[in-house]
């Protein structure tokens, strides 16, 4: 496992038992669903990184099921090791939603109606031109005492709720979005204004593409061991990343920290390192573009279209995107790319000249700039022991009229998902570098 | 919250209190990596998955740091409530690793040394050209009394380990595919012939495109109050869902009680059914073609290649699909595709005549049966009050030359990804319905 820079700031610093540890938070997700498989707990993920931003400690995340008695064990057991409670799920309209009346039932308190949330329930399904059912009536009861933490995008509001001293519970729907939103207007804003941020954690990704985690970490080994700023390595999906995350009293004085830091990394390790945070590939590849006030069009085989998917997941990216041709079949390449048929009878499909061809037919054809081809073999079937399963082309024309090519074997063990997505990244980085 | 039919099966039938508990599951995720939202929980996912299929109750789920004190605090809570204890991550090298010391420390047994483990682990380092760094050695170090759980994909072996009278405990990494890898050739075999397993638990689910969750959900409404085989609607990206569960002695027994009610339900619902478990559209519009032995090529604006990509996604789909034309920018929709410049000025790019025009232009060129166009408005700009952000002309060229198109407005509001998603589906289920 990756040694972990906020680990170490937020986690493993606070289980000195010197000082006395800070109040801590803790997710529970509610739902039948999450304990059959059926979902991917992506709101416990969501609300782990919003609380390691905002410097909240949190070691614990419990999912439980639809069920009041193993719901009170599981707050039970966080109310004795946390002070503030998140709860995803269980806020619907049904009987299997029960997260509020069992709350409410745990801490002995009533539940009370809310006229206003009434009306307001009744306005939303109104707006969208239906009557309410009788079922949504009871997402109006609250337990006395809580605040209402208010749902702009569905029908279940939350609550945020101190049944008792050193306690505070909030609730949201499990509806990733509805969740998320309120979250983001309610619930941060009151975390900041009731004293539970009192420090900045700010973090940089810087992104790498054509070298591996552990070759990016052998590269910047130095850096690897210090503290505040803390860097650390990941990998994900055939890129490799450095976090830099510090912790500080604003955000300013923690990207003054991390500035002199980003330098030092972005000049150690060179054009691997294609951008930060947000960027992709494609939006590098963009942006580059633009600037040239350059175009680009794309010929692809064996990823069928995905790389063209790639560049135009780009909102804008028609200002230099022109298209492109999947050329799957051969007779496509040869008909529209203009790839000699000989060429393809020579050397094979999936071969260094085929690629080239592609690419220089692609710019031809569409008028462009600069044009990305890529063939290979994506597997599971196709290979042999001279061409396996993995071998990938690349081909890039440039604007100049040249084409250049590139060779890979990416692990087509790995699966035809895996090859197809290196390829078309692989080509983006390319062009990128050729941009450069 | 969806009334869930394995929820009634597996859980919510064991909270009647007249019959003493079967035996329970529950999983622990070690590692700070998920405490501070770096990662999803996939492997909870899966195993949550695989518990509900054989029938193992499974109540909690938690996630823990890379903390002695608070993993043992975890197990200690876990161990009062089930009796089979699944662990994954913290299995690696690193001093951060520390799953396996953790719990020979609490359950105060020694750790013993391997030598075969130690030589396997050895020997795979040599197979990749490396020496074994010395922090590995540990991984070859397991509680006294626990059995290897064979990791045949990595360096990390996990146990199985029964530290005290009805409590078993595996170990898995956190790497989701050794993790699988092993729960499939050793855990679930183990489970088997260790009598975790006594009922089967088969589920089907059905797939839908073109009916909304709710729509089918009333249309099939007197299926979804029976018991064993229970039916649940879900819906996800655009899809809607009916799962078929049931609760049998044997597999074979399972599938003949699900055999009717599927017959029903597709009765029922027809032709918006359009496959089932790993059915997607892609696959089964390839299926079709097969069968007619006909081809199809693409041309796609607004989706920019992810049509193609989802045609491509299939292995074999060469025998059906030739490739087509990225026409992004409309330069291309001329010259390439043969659109008339003045249907695009009269009509605008996105328009029925410029989709039906696109399909026709990507047959001819193409010289396939079939051709799917999509012309679109994905956002987040570029949307007028006649021509919103969310809407697509589908076109469909047919095998006897003709054009036909479709028209959808989405979710604008919903994002640019949604908007291509349901585009390129929705073009898929057209020329599905139009193979039937």
């Amino acid at each position: 496992m990756t040694q972990n820079p906020v680990s170490q700031l937020a986690v493993t610093e606070q289980s000195d038992y010197q000082s006395p540890a800070p109040p801590s938070a803790e997710i529970i997700c509610v739902g039948t669903e999450l304990l059959l498989g059926d979902i991917l707990n992506g709101n416990a993920q969501f609300l782990a990184k919003e609380l390691a931003g905002l410097g909240i400690a949190h070691y614990y995340q419990t999912v439980v099921g639809d069920n009041p008695a193993r719901i009170q064990q599981a707050v039970t057991i966080a109310q004795g090791r946390s002070q503030l409670l998140l709860f995803t799920g269980g806020l619907g309209p049904t009987p299997d939603d029960l997260t509020i009346e069992t709350l409410a039932d745990l801490f002995d308190t009533p539940l009370v109606e809310h006229p206003d949330l009434m009306a307001d329930i009744e306005a939303k399904f109104t707006a969208r031109g239906r009557s309410m059912p009788p079922s949504n009536r009871k997402q109006a009861l609250l337990p006395a005492g809580a605040l209402v933490l208010p749902n702009p995008q569905g029908t279940a509001p939350g609550i945020i709720w101190s049944p008792c001293p050193h306690l505070t519970l909030m609730t949201f729907p499990g509806v990733p979005r509805e969740m998320q939103a309120m979250w983001r207007a309610t619930a941060v804003p009151y975390l900041h204004s009731h004293g539970w941020v009192t420090t900045t954690i700010v973090s940089r990704m810087l992104r790498f593409w054509g070298i591996s985690e552990s070759a990016l970490a052998e590269q910047v080994a130095p850096y690897l061991s210090q503290d505040n700023p803390t860097v650390a390595p990941y990998a994900s999906k055939g890129e490799a990343k450095l976090r830099i995350s510090v912790r500080a009293d604003s955000t300013a004085a923690a990207l003054a920290q991390i500035e002199p830091v980003e330098s030092g990394l972005r000049a150690l390790v060179g054009d691997d390192c294609y951008g930060a945070d947000e960027d992709s590939l494609a939006s590098v590849v963009g942006s580059l573009l633009l600037q040239r006030q350059q175009t680009v069009a794309v010929a692809e085989s064996c990823t069928g279209g995905g790389l063209g998917q790639l560049l135009t997941d780009i909102a804008g990216s028609s200002a230099y995107f022109h298209g492109g041709v999947i050329a799957y079949d051969n007779r496509v390449k040869v008909n529209l790319l203009q790839v000699e048929a000989t060429a393809i009878a020579d050397q094979g499909a999936v071969s260094a000249i085929v690629a080239e061809q592609m690419a220089l037919g692609a710019r031809a054809l569409l008028h462009t700039d600069w044009a990305l081809s890529i063939t290979g073999i994506a597997g599971p079937g196709g290979g042999t022991p001279a061409k396996p399963v993995g071998l990938v082309y690349i081909g890039l024309a440039t604007p100049s009229g040249e084409a250049i090519s590139y060779r890979h074997e990416f692990s087509g063990y790995r699966g035809r998902d895996w090859v197809r997505h290196l390829s078309a990244h692989s080509a983006l980085d390319a062009l990128r570098r050729n941009l450069l």
